[in-house]
């Protein structure tokens, strides 16, 4: 059924304007194998930075590190940096910093929720291509292990000598050979759901229908979700630190996983491997309730407020630790987040300026911070709109870790190897399309400026909040906004440059076309 | 008549619940005379900044020059300080800079439209006091000249020992009398009227209906509005430097401003006055027309994104003049616009998160971009969310001269000097309100983070633009949003919090108490 959905959208997708299944004339990009998204040539940027990294080497006698902070839905306007933080009542004064220090990058795209970006942040591909098109939950039943045949990139990393670690919220699924020590993780600390998946469990005043009703408990209780704080290491061992049983449990967990990134970081530095953090927080995620410390620390004094000024203190004082342990410079550095705030457990939540929110392909739903941060590598005070995938994290890493021959050739690899747009001193994106898909369904694109919508999710009421809204075909023509001068996505503009828009419509159906010879994968998700 | 309306809104107001016309026990502003706005008492920052004024003139034997900019119709989010920038198609590198190395102020407020704010910053007080509630446009009968009577800030700090200059758009009126060197300037050079009135006067292609129909045409001539650059002296000499004949004379406009206000900074520092300047460029306001040098400098190539980087490089220019000249230290820079985004000019107009645009009181059409700058005195990296009108500018202006016995004692004074928030290295607002007003209608208040409204403008369409709204009274009870949670403006919490509505009510009935011992001026700009 997935499959058979998967071509309609590309039959669909073929009706578009535009000539047959070749890029468009519009694309800068060039392909030069089948299996890779076509990239931007940039030869002057990418020598730069191949002579910064060489100096590196030389400099350091080895790799670098890679630190990536993944927020738990933050919106892109949360942050300082972006617009937000002293303006909406929660300084973010650390992240605001790396982003002053470094490159702020205006567009970057995660996927529509929290599994698939992860997932595709790992291996380098749409969640299309390797079925995790949204979250596992407890009770769902996974027929396909999605990591059967996948190379991740912690696999990758640590196959070529690097320590890779995964501290803080995994959601890729929880059940062995799926969990983060199984698929290339030399190491795990943390918890296989998310926050609020805990925090429903014992959240009496809210969710009393859930938690007060000894039946409803028990039936929930027999499914067997996993509860714990959990220890492994890629031999299998695999320990519970700690189960959880109350609210302040969860509340607290965020500080857990700051300790323990900022222990083994100490530790690591003083090995010979370079390492690969993935420091995944389970905050800023619905339900937020506040650690003690953090309780009414920030001028709204929301939980979630609460939350962000927690998390940014976090990566305040792991960047610290990195610094004290003497591998400040010896360390890319990214922050982002998952997805665009989930809007329907407002106060509870996160904002941005653009249109939707989580669950949409609309801006509100997909774009993301994303800033980039590497002390002496990456000029200070760099910002730029060039597009970025969060999956070019994997080809990027990859690069850095000089692991290129690794990455598979018997498969579509999506993302792109960014590094250069990162370290040259003036470097531009590489990237002239995202593509957004919500599950299964090929509903957006952005390329350049512009962005076109085949599909939109449109609210039941004004205010568009994901579970109050119909996913609908777009009338007449696909609907072409140009994000320059509409970042909200109110007015399309596709019907007056019709021959843009057909280009769009090529690109897409270009990207549709490379289905034809790797197919999707269905692991039971549906859509 | 507006009188009647004015008294009919206190009434009206006195119907909202909470206790009688005191201030509520909400607000930490006290009352220390009659006449003056109530402040947040902050001894010991107004005792820091006291020190380092003391500094300042012992150091340089003098007063501090004071430059302000005032972009014409920018909205909050066209800096990439506030999250524009880069990210919408135009960067802004020389503001975010002042803003990255100075105070970048989150909620500075404007009035809803031109004229208001310019009056008020130049008068502090509120236009409904001054009577100047809306433009004066050519064809208005204005029955009193408003500035009759009223003490202006270049006046205060010319008989202060000042020089001060007017460089760009005046827009209070043009007649003999009401120009701005009739009023305290000692010198103008600018133009009178917004830039659309100048360029809809050529554009044969949008405007065909207006330029080319020779009877509209003449008839508008007869008005006989005035069309030049304007050279004028307090002595009154009034030249004419140039006749706009073509759409070309106003794009190159700002760039005439630029050069004359770098031109006169270098022969004012050789003077022995401290300067005022306010330099207010015509751009960017709709209809934008590109100089020849900036036309498609920006990324997104649009003429209102041109024209965005065109007020940034001036204003690099400008400040970079200033340090040349050897004034930078000596110099307080703040940059503002005065009134949100044009949204009916859409795709040329600016962008604002906010809801709302121009012509209204939502935040959209009242909070601008507000950046204090002053190098050695003001400390790098400071952000704040904190209350800021532009009236404040008018008493903290005067209070850097020094003329604080100067402020007439015979009428309101809306502003209040904020030169300890701006100057204190942690420095917080004195303002505790912010009063929102639609040309004589008194319609919304904010406090701290709540912003209560009695009368909205909602959209005749799901796209809010100014000429196709309604002025609605709200239903129930005021509406009160949590702007730190709620920064849009959606969802509004009074019902919840009523005790904190009721007291917000107070404080705007408190506000229209005022009017009872100082009523309201009226020039016949009706409502």
């Amino acid at each position: 059924m997935f499959r058979a959905m998967l071509w309609s959208i590309l039959l669909t997708s073929l009706l578009v304007p535009g000539s047959a299944l070749a890029q468009s004339k519009l694309s800068r990009a060039v392909a030069t194998s089948d299996h890779m998204q076509p990239a931007i040539p940039r030869p002057e940027q990418d020598g730069e930075a191949a002579r910064k990294l060489a100096d590196f080497e030389a400099r350091t006698g080895r790799k670098p590190n890679i630190l990536i902070f993944i927020i738990d839905d933050m919106g892109w306007g949360d942050l300082g940096a972006y617009g937000g933080g002293e303006a909406i009542g929660a300084a973010t004064p650390n992240i605001d910093q790396l982003a002053a220090e470094g490159l702020k990058l205006t567009s970057t795209y995660a996927q529509y929720t929290c599994t698939p970006t992860r997932a595709a942040l790992n291996t380098g591909r749409l969640p299309v291509r390797t079925g995790l098109i949204r979250p596992i939950l407890a009770g769902d039943n996974v027929t396909v292990n999605p990591w059967e045949g996948e190379v991740s990139l912690p696999k990758i990393l640590s196959d070529h000598g690097y320590y890779t670690m995964l501290v803080g919220k995994w959601h890729v699924g929880e059940i062995e050979g799926m969990r983060p020590h199984d698929i290339g993780f030399d190491e795990f600390y943390g918890y296989y759901r998310a926050q609020k998946e805990y925090i429903q469990r014992f959240d009496e005043h809210r969710y009393g229908d859930l938690v007060l009703d000894k039946d409803k408990r028990d039936r929930y209780d027999s499914i067997g979700a996993d509860d714990t704080l959990t220890y492994g290491l890629k031999d299998g061992t695999t320990q519970v630190v700690e189960k959880i049983i109350s609210i302040k449990d969860m509340a607290e967990g965020d500080g857990k996983l700051r300790d323990y990134t900022v222990k083994r970081i100490g530790e690591l530095a003083k090995g010979d491997k370079p390492f690969f953090i993935e420091h995944a927080f389970m905050k800023v995620h619905a339900d937020d309730w506040p650690s003690e410390k953090f309780k009414g620390a920030s001028a709204s004094k929301y939980p979630y407020k609460d939350a962000v000024v927690e998390v940014d203190a976090y990566i305040g004082d792991i960047v610290r630790a990195l610094d004290e342990a003497g591998e400040l410079e010896n360390t890319l550095i990214f922050v982002t987040s998952d997805n665009g705030p989930q809007l329907d457990s407002w106060p509870d939540s996160g904002y941005t300026p653009f249109r939707g929110a989580k669950g949409t392909t609309w801006e509100g739903g997909v774009r993301v911070p994303g800033v980039a941060y590497w002390k002496g590598m990456i000029k200070p005070g760099r910002v730029s709109d060039g597009l970025f995938d969060l999956m070019d994290l994997f080809n990027t890493s990859v690069h850095l870790a000089g692991g290129d021959e690794e990455i598979p050739t018997d498969r579509y690899i999506d993302g792109i190897d960014q590094t250069s747009f990162l370290l040259a001193d003036d470097g531009q994106s590489k990237r002239e399309n995202v593509y957004m898909w919500l599950g299964a369904q090929f509903t957006a694109m952005r390329m350049r400026e512009y962005k076109i919508h085949t599909k939109v999710i449109m609210p039941d009421a004004s205010n568009l909040w994901i579970d109050q809204a119909t996913l609908n075909d777009v009338a007449l023509a696909p609907w072409v906004f140009n994000l320059y001068v509409d970042p909200r996505e109110q007015y399309a503009v596709g019907h007056r440059m019709n021959a843009w828009q057909a280009s769009l419509g090529a690109e897409m159906k270009a990207h549709v076309a490379t289905f034809r010879k790797y197919p999707p994968k269905d692991i039971g998700l549906g859509n």
